[in-house]
């Protein structure tokens, strides 16, 4: 039996490290469209399976697969990763000063078993100056992250508090991951 | 003018590291006791002013002194480090199941200047299980935290969700110290 990790984010390879797991990394290309007029949690599930399901597909089914799917969301609708650094002003000038949600949707499979979840964090920003903006854009940190900002990182300075799992903002929500794979036999403690 | 950060906290050390400022460590020795009968807010308010002018009194006027105090706090008292493996266990049984505060005091010293703030989260712990308690203690990660934990690391784990700042809880509200930090002329991005 190994462990595999379906996806490419160096983030959540980091927070499986920091809990001693010894896995491969395969990442799912992806490339699915969210379902359409779907609300955040069905997003998330819809997307972890379909990454989950890839995975598998070439992947023996003694071997127990990890995917997941994070999306940030404000007033009802997805924020994705910024295309330019205008529209990372754009997305962050959206967050400034307002509480927003991440959900992070995470599958787990073992050969016929399955199981899914998704978690929902609030995260509040303080209100930030264009200079703050313009400050963070310059680190290079947005541009490859849905609602462009990472929430380890500079951007720490603007979170002024969340409610709920942080690390489900990082990309996995490990106490959940850590139920769900106890039931599939995987004691990561 | 040089930034110096009056604790030996790896974890603090690390989160400044993280915002890519330049600074020394110069450890407070601290060992002064809590005021008596005092909240959770006095106390980390009056344990991380004596660091600062601990520190304060060997450094130069020009510098920028930071340090803080974390304690954590349940049913009306401070939860230390632990003893030995009995009182990690003891203090791990108090916590499961069930919501704790983490206050970290900061005090900033720029020569006469000094700016002070003490900054709350809640945390909730899943049911822990024996197995579960003795696993963490054989890690060995509760012996030098205070409430025989760290969030970062598997106690990931056992944490449900917080509210407040995250970062807070490892031992510096990075919110909060940037805007004290801006107000002495150090820009943190």
């Amino acid at each position: 039996m190994g462990i595999i990790l379906a996806s490419g984010s160096p983030r959540r390879r980091e927070l499986l490290e920091m809990l001693g797991l010894e896995f491969e990394v395969h990442p799912a290309v992806g490339g699915e469209h969210p379902p359409e007029h779907a609300g955040p949690e069905e997003i998330v599930l819809s997307l972890a399976g379909a990454k989950a399901a890839e995975v598998a597909e070439h992947s023996g089914a003694e071997n127990v697969i990890i995917a997941a799917d994070t999306i940030v969301w404000l007033d009802g609708g997805l924020l994705g990763k910024p295309h330019d650094e205008a529209d990372a002003a754009r997305m962050l000038g959206l967050l400034s000063g307002r509480e927003h949600e991440v959900w992070t949707g995470v599958c787990v499979l073992r050969g016929a078993e399955a199981l899914a979840g998704a978690e929902q964090t609030f995260v509040k920003f303080r209100e930030l100056t264009p200079e703050d903006i313009s400050a963070y854009i310059a680190t290079g940190e947005p541009m490859d992250k849905a609602g462009a900002y990472g929430a380890q990182g500079y951007a720490s300075l603007f979170v002024e508090g969340i409610r709920g799992d942080f690390f489900n903002v990082m990309g996995l929500p490990l106490c959940r991951l850590g139920k769900m794979l106890g039931k599939l036999g995987v004691k990561l403690l």
